[in-house]
């Protein structure tokens, strides 16, 4: 957090650039006007402008504009803000080599994305998939379905996100466990996963994508898991090695799962194997998409933006070497 | 309650005799053994065998054969044990009326139908049967869903099932009103009724089935919703008058509906117009069945057993005026 102050502008500087990559403009910049020369730019123009730079505000959160077109040292950005949680598409060896500083949109996808994870869980457990099927076959089709409460979860990433989903299931009564890069208390450390897996009803993956985390629900995890697991991913298409998850839900290591992300989005139409994989769910990136969530992030910018404009300590300030704002309880 | 003691079988009587009324016999009633006779009746057979139980097990809840066979003053059975929540399907004035008591099985439906209504609030609010149509061909429909957090739900019934639906759907961050028979602490009595439908975003019902709340949810009811509130139903059938619901479904007034409850159960195929109305959730009286409930219904009705032979008091007895188990909080 020391790198903070150094990201304010200079004392008294009244021009100040902010560079704002979006494919449409947010809402509420107006109410900088005259404090602040707003460019903005697109695919094409970014890294051209980049250079006049002093603050950045990825508003487009699936570009990875700032990344192709970080100069190396000595860039001019004091500070890059994303409106999004993860910092995947941003994140470069400059610029963690920099002192410009990267915050994200912690506290504004948390509780849609738990409550998102709870759906699934409930729409699994009470197969609401074979009601609609049965539905649109006027078919009155009795059977059993599942309590969720005393169910056991296994939630991967041990941070906002994921303690947000913990929240949530433990709330319907579901047995949850977190597990992070390290052990600590409350959480699990990467060595104690396989045998979670093993015994959990519901797989969550809410990690950020890192070195560590790219490709970590591969074959090996799958199998681990019980044949009645059910995979969810709210976290990001990477996390999972898409041609395992296809082979465990073909052979039914996995009794079925849900994406929300994707390695390649949009999901390529129609090709893509996954739109008809067995038991599974696909959904577009939605999962932390509410109504009212621009107009949310852009307040949240604009409050981030006087911090920093007055010289102040910003909050959700990422750890640009491990790709996420470590909690506030010492340990991350 | 004071009529509890005077259910148990006479001091001494070795042979009690109970009826037990279904369709497929109930698991575990084999401790039974050498300690009561046990006859089985079915639709054909059990008013005949009535005059000679001293219990009744009422394992098959579709049937109305105890409403029908009741004999009227004088009746032998002492105890009438029915394996679901609701008890409308026995009761009948010759029975309130008698000092048979009536038990049920409080305890056992209330978690998972809980479950149920937060699944299809989720799965309502983040529009998951968009998904799978989209899914189904094959197209990625990025677009917004709703939070569920901070909405507003009234949950009609204070009863264990309205209660726990209130609960869980509270876990998620939803205001929740209860209402039901009388104005209560925690809970607003009918004449609150349609101002609070017209501020929810969610109305469930979770009443018994009683002369007063038969057909409550009628065109008036549907009328005073606004047009973006979603309805659910998890009652009986017969609280909804279906054709109004069908009309609000058409014209808008409701935002979109799930029955898991109708009028005539099965929903009769194919010619109901239920099936494909507009925003309307099909399923089959499943809500509260879940894996494992047959097993512990069976134990339920063992526990009573035990205590009603030895002449203690019972649990889950239905006060037969009013159609539910009062709750032990001096109110009801």
């Amino acid at each position: 957090m020391t790198a903070v102050n150094d990201a304010a502008p200079a004392p008294g500087a009244r021009d100040v650039t902010l560079l704002v990559l979006d494919a449409e403009p947010p809402p509420r910049l107006g109410s900088l006007t005259g404090r602040v020369r707003v460019l903005h730019g697109d695919e094409a123009t970014f890294a051209r402008r980049l250079p006049e730079a002093d603050a950045v505000l990825v508003w487009d959160f699936l570009s990875d504009a700032v990344r192709r077109a970080w100069p190396g040292p000595g860039a001019r950005p004091r500070w890059v803000h994303t409106a999004s949680a993860g910092v995947d598409h941003l994140m470069c060896p400059e610029l963690t080599a920099s002192d410009t500083v990267v915050t994200n949109a912690r506290g504004v996808f948390e509780t849609p994305i738990a409550e998102y994870v709870a759906g699934l869980v409930l729409a699994a457990a009470k197969d609401f998939r074979g009601t609609d099927e049965a539905q649109r076959g006027r078919r009155w089709r009795h059977r059993e379905t599942r309590r969720v409460a005393g169910t056991r979860a296994v939630v991967v990433g041990a941070g906002p996100v994921g303690r947000a989903v913990a929240g949530t299931l433990k709330g319907l009564g579901v047995k949850v466990a977190l597990t992070g890069r390290t052990a600590r208390a409350g959480v699990h450390g990467p060595e104690d996963l396989l045998p979670l897996l093993a015994g959990a009803d519901w797989v969550v993956a809410a990690a950020p994508l890192t070195g560590t985390t790219r490709g970590m629900f591969d074959a090996r995890a799958f199998g681990a898991m019980s044949p009645s697991a059910y995979f969810i991913n709210v976290g990001r298409g990477q996390l999972v090695v898409e041609e395992d998850l296809l082979a465990a839900l073909r052979r039914r290591w996995t009794g079925g799962a849900a994406l929300d992300v994707f390695e390649r989005e949009p999901l390529p139409p129609p090709d893509s194997p996954l739109w008809d994989a067995p038991g599974l769910v696909v959904s577009p990136h939605t999962s932390g998409d509410v109504v009212g969530r621009r107009d949310e992030l852009a307040r949240q910018f604009l409050e981030l933006f006087d911090l920093w404009a007055a010289g102040k300590p910003l909050p959700n300030v990422v750890d640009k070497n491990v790709g996420y704002v470590p909690l506030h309880d010492g340990t991350h």
